[in-house]
């Protein structure tokens, strides 16, 4: 176990992986309450939105001014979805702090849905990454190596292309990398299985399990990961998120439950539960009429809860 | 990690602690069915019902006629659960194969669930012994620890109290015994600390993890014990079960989700998962109107599995 005591980081994607699952668009009025609250509960990364180009994504259009709000914010870190070298000048204009860079490791799956193949996104990767040098920009690369556990098309995808892709994106130079199931494939011991190897190859700079709890594993999976050393991880509040061809099907591990999860074990993440809570009843009532998941905030915390071990 | 290659057993108490939490009766004959199906799905061991008096539990009035029917499946595990020393002769005489005994580690707890301290229940147990061998029956005998992570009235729950207990039971000579959180207190770390300390003293003897999913880690939970060497699981189809004084808590595990953690990991537990899918949608149906929990059902099996590992 790599650094077993350092503290928990949940990134909340809501705003981007949740709401574009979403047909709906929220009112950037309550995106910008989302934001102030889920700070004010302890959170220190956000992933506010996307540059993709509206007209794709209406739901973010507004993400620049997101972007602008929330680094007002003190000590929070602003990430922003980036699909390509005009997204990433998009992001480096608006000064976001991080830029989130998807790479689906399943060859189908990237030409379905960016119609490039792996190693065509790692050239691209390579030219964003000589673009924000070239803007002696300090915006963080991340690189979220997607499907890393099998594929809605494909089924199986191969850790050894996962970790070959790992390293071509070390290779480039990119900040970190995360390993990320998006489908719902993952199980807790593929998850150890990938990320020891992957921690193997890339150290620190591996440095993101992102779950979905499309087939009911997603917490136990982020539990495999924290078990192997992982210490950040993305979820949505309310479970938002989740697949465009599957409705209904189970997003992103809930917000709430994880930060529950690490605050029952004891394992310093920062986070006051209860205002994630009621952050979470307040986005339910903004997304009226969607599904939504998660399981705390049916029983809420204990009322008796035993004492801090 | 003790003996990892067990097989891993799954107990459906669906029957009985789901249905003992919904206020409506299913007619016998769902229930005959849901028996029937579960032992096709390959489940080899059911919680049919409870030996309590009907008019405390007019829902589980059937249960000898349950028994009954359950015996005929060839390799069934058929198990009730039994309140007292009344319950225990009407188990006897109906030839269960297994009794499962609850015992509350909780005195505020047991005090207000079965007017009894704990160390009252284990002297009933110990009468229940005495009675199951002057009656020449192989019954088993299995005591469920239960608030063995907490309590909703008291909160903690001493670790030191639910082993003293586990040592009073063996000492008695029951056959086996399992720990349960049913209040949505234990976490995957407590999980995994008190079946280590609980296999010191019991060994195989300690045989079961009763998880529920009351606040998200119920998963978690199921594959932290599995990580220490629990290999035997109860599980109720679509997550029914859960608390009596919290409407619409999330009940136990699902047993189709528990089903598709072993699968996934390519854990022997000898079971269909589409046929649990099936039946599930079933009981679903039965039960139209209540609130029912789970995840795999929303999206299914993944249509392009990946090769088992």
């Amino acid at each position: 176990m790599t650094a077993p005591n350092r503290p928990v980081v949940i990134r909340e994607v809501g705003l981007r992986d949740g709401l574009q699952s979403i047909a709906r668009t929220l009112p950037t009025a309550h995106k910008l309450a989302w934001i102030r609250d889920a700070h004010a509960a302890g959170l220190r990364e956000i992933e506010v939105g996307s540059y993709v180009p509206p007209r794709l994504l209406p739901q973010l259009a507004d993400t620049a001014e997101l972007v602008a709000y929330a680094k007002t914010l003190p000590g929070l870190v602003v990430s922003v979805l980036v699909p390509n070298l005009k997204g990433a000048q998009r992001a480096i204009e608006s000064g976001a702090h991080s830029m989130l860079l998807p790479l689906s490791a399943s060859r189908a799956h990237s030409l379905a849905n960016l119609r490039k193949t792996p190693d065509e996104v790692v050239a691209e990767i390579a030219a964003i990454r000589a673009e924000r040098d070239a803007a002696g920009s300090s915006c963080l690369l991340e690189v979220g190596i997607s499907t890393a556990f099998g594929c809605t098309i494909r089924g199986r995808v191969e850790p050894d292309e996962v970790l070959r892709l790992l390293r071509a994106v070390l290779d480039i130079g990119v900040d970190r990398v995360g390993l990320a199931d998006t489908v719902g494939f993952a199980d807790p011991k593929a998850v150890r299985d990938l990320f020891e190897r992957g921690f193997a190859i890339a150290g620190d700079k591996l440095a993101c399990g992102h779950f979905h709890d499309t087939r009911g594993l997603g917490m136990a999976n982020v539990f495999a990961a924290w078990q192997v050393g992982v210490r950040r991880f993305d979820a949505c509040l309310a479970g938002i998120g989740g697949c465009p061809h599957a409705p209904g099907a189970s997003g992103n591990v809930a917000t709430e439950d994880v930060a529950w999860l690490f605050a029952s074990m004891g394992e310093p993440a920062g986070l006051d539960v209860g205002a994630l809570l009621a952050l979470r009843a307040r986005v339910a009532q903004w997304l009226e009429g969607e599904t939504l998941h998660g399981t705390l905030w049916r029983t809420g915390l204990p009322k008796t809860m035993r004492a801090p071990a």
